[in-house]
């Protein structure tokens, strides 16, 4: 017999201690050493440090683990018949640097959580489930996207491993290889997932902005995660000038760099106002720190951008404007706008049906909640772009995320966590 | 006799050789060693180089030399009468980092020239005429104006001593000190300068602006020099947020400083519709680079200003514009503009009368000259402003100053130090 929402609820605030205890350890063991964030660093010491936190909280619960090739770990509960497809869960445990304890490994901890909810009511799972904790997410580190999702499906791109990460400037395979990985067998596109043996995933996550505390709930169904172009170092060329020189001989890189981002902001208005989800976002925006000074005309300025939108045509479109500000900023300012390397990412919609079992999951265990599109990128975008039914769910969070002021409220997290047990529960019962 | 403009255009022309291998010596001894430009940075090795040329050069001429408290470099042609006020010559002897060889030394040369001249001619002086070689003019080193000149009369501000050289961090009292200057009387405000001793005051420099090449002429006479107000370090602060999220809750430091630098460009523009010459430069414009990432949203900007007229009004309406514009931003953008500490210098129109003279010698000679408002910064305002008749003659140039492509013919350079000894010759005779 099936268990009732209120023991499944039981099940899961009875880790309440657990959880908080887990997460002051995760903080703890990875804190910034300037900034008062923290600091796991992909492929590097702080990311390190999380795994072994989680596979000895996996021990604890008697989950079989295992790594693959990239490094990332699966940490399963077996099921009665092996050879179903399985059930995943989980996120990543990267951080940015001095960013924020909960974005990526509340959605392991949430696995966790949820596999430790079905063995203490006793259930034997139809099929494997399995949280999978992944390695790399943030892409400020080596500036590739989802590099453990994309490396497990094989689906890595071109010139991934040799991109290098940004504080060290050393490649991804001499930080992939640090870390246990067969750094060979990512090259050649191994996989150690097929959509095939995947009957669903599940990712939980942060939310990054503070829709839900707008909206006074604590848990989201996430309709899907928006795809991207990204130009990573954008170099305005104009011309090095003395303070002197009158307005019309300048070809000034910093005006031209601000025509730019303040078109780009004319192009998010108006589609805000059409309704049309997006978000455009100039992450790194600097003059030549070598030769810019206080009575110099600014020659070079660098940008980095990144655009997201959640329909293939509109992100189509928007690339389209965003060349053609380009090119009148040339033209009106006499400066070259290179844009330089270009990197891309599909959108990734949720599966309908399991974004209906988990607000119908929602629902029985008596936690309202609504349909979020959230712009972040996300794991399970690689997921659900191979073919897997995925959704995600978002915990409540003030002050957003990549900050050290994120603030999750662990009720929040049990909110959520008891939805996806729930929903976890009757996936797995049969 | 006086002797005819003939005579004095040939006196001058006869050193051409000579000063085209002065120009390649200083330039050959304070390459840059990265980029391809000069460094005679202030008060260290660059310009400590180009004091040693020069004294060779004014030994070889049998000048009079001294260095006053401030290390500025005074190198005279004694007058008949010794106490009569003076003629002063001259310019600076550094450049801004990777610049160009003309930018301040010319002005020197220039002085040593028409001295040259002088004494090529046979003409005993009716009172002293002096070259100085002044230093520290480039605020970019220090953020601090006219360090030498007005050191000279004893008006350098409080707390400049103490200022950080932008690249060694060394307080500029350190860097004096090593180049044997007398802090301890810079400090007490001593003198070596006083307005009642000095007839007039000549600056030869490049143009800094292509407007004598738009206009077909060699040289032109200033008609001074601007006053200005600076806020070396501005910084904006937004809110540090992840990339996903939504327009409406960021507070994009990116976003307000480009709001800020196209906010002025359009107070530029309407100075440019209303003939009111001034000039606005943001030369440092940059996302905190310990922080700022591909995919977060930038928390801080920091900028440095320079904003400069050529009347006091029209400064005092610039400033009231800049801050209302500051204000403007950060209701609309939810940041905090922090302007930093301020500078300021005052506007300093040129002498009439010694415009006129200027301006009648290169008749008298056979050079059209025309008048020129160059928006540039100079030690002739530290002269006008202690109250000496003073003016600047501007040379040619090609592309620019403050940057390795400035490119003065060495012809136009000779046309200027023709006027400039046509000038002197009628002023020291009698």
């Amino acid at each position: 017999m099936s268990p009732s929402s209120a023991e499944i609820r039981r099940a899961v605030l009875s880790q309440e201690g657990d959880v908080a205890a887990l997460f002051d350890e995760l903080r703890a063991g990875s804190l910034d050493p300037v900034g008062p964030g923290v600091t796991r660093d992909t492929f590097g010491a702080g990311e390190q440090f999380g795994y072994r936190v989680i596979e000895r909280v996996a021990r604890g619960l008697g989950l079989e683990q295992k790594y693959d090739h990239a490094a990332n770990l699966f940490m399963t509960l077996p099921g009665r018949d092996r050879g179903r497809p399985r059930i995943m869960m989980g996120s990543h445990l990267d951080s940015v640097g001095n960013g924020g304890n909960f974005d990526g490994a509340a959605g392991v901890v949430a696995g966790l959580v949820a596999m430790g909810a079905l063995k203490a009511l006793g259930i034997l799972p139809a099929c494997d489930v399995t949280t999978m904790a992944i390695r790399a997410e943030e892409s400020v580190w080596f500036e590739v996207s989802y590099i453990g999702s994309r490396s497990a499906f094989g689906v890595l791109p071109d010139g991934a491993l040799e991109a290098k990460r940004t504080d060290t400037g050393r490649p991804l395979a001499e930080h992939m290889a640090e870390c246990g990985a067969d750094v060979d067998a990512v090259r050649r596109r191994v996989a150690s997932l097929s959509a095939r043996d995947i009957a669903a995933w599940v990712e939980v996550h942060i939310e990054q902005a503070p829709q839900l505390i707008e909206a006074g709930l604590s848990v989201a169904v996430g309709t899907g995660v928006p795809g991207n172009f990204r130009y990573p170092e954008i170099n305005i060329h104009g011309e090095w000038a003395h303070v002197g020189l009158p307005r019309r001989f300048r070809h000034d890189a910093v005006l031209a760099a601000s025509d730019f981002a303040l078109g780009l902001d004319e192009i998010w208005k108006a589609a805000d106002a059409a309704k049309r989800p997006m978000a455009f976002t100039i992450g790194r925006f600097y003059s030549d720190a070598r030769e810019h000074a206080l009575t110099k005309v600014a020659g070079l300025m660098t940008l980095s951008l990144d655009v997201r939108a959640y329909d293939k045509a509109h992100l189509i479109d928007l690339e389209a404007q965003v060349l053609a500000l380009a090119r009148d900023i040339e033209r009106n300012r006499g400066v070259r706008v290179d844009l330089g390397k270009r990197a891309s990412a599909d959108v990734a919609p949720s599966n309908p049906q399991l974004m209906h079992a988990l607000t119908e999951a929602a629902g029985a265990i008596g936690i309202p909640t609504m349909p979020l599109a959230s712009p972040a990128s996300h794991d399970t975008a690689t997921f659900t772009v191979a073919g897997v039914p995925s959704c995600m769910l978002f915990v409540r969070n003030a002050n957003g995320s990549h900050n050290p002021h994120e603030a999750m409220e662990i009720s929040d997290f049990l909110d959520t966590a008891s939805v996806l047990t729930q929903w976890l529960v009757g996936a797995v019962h049969e």
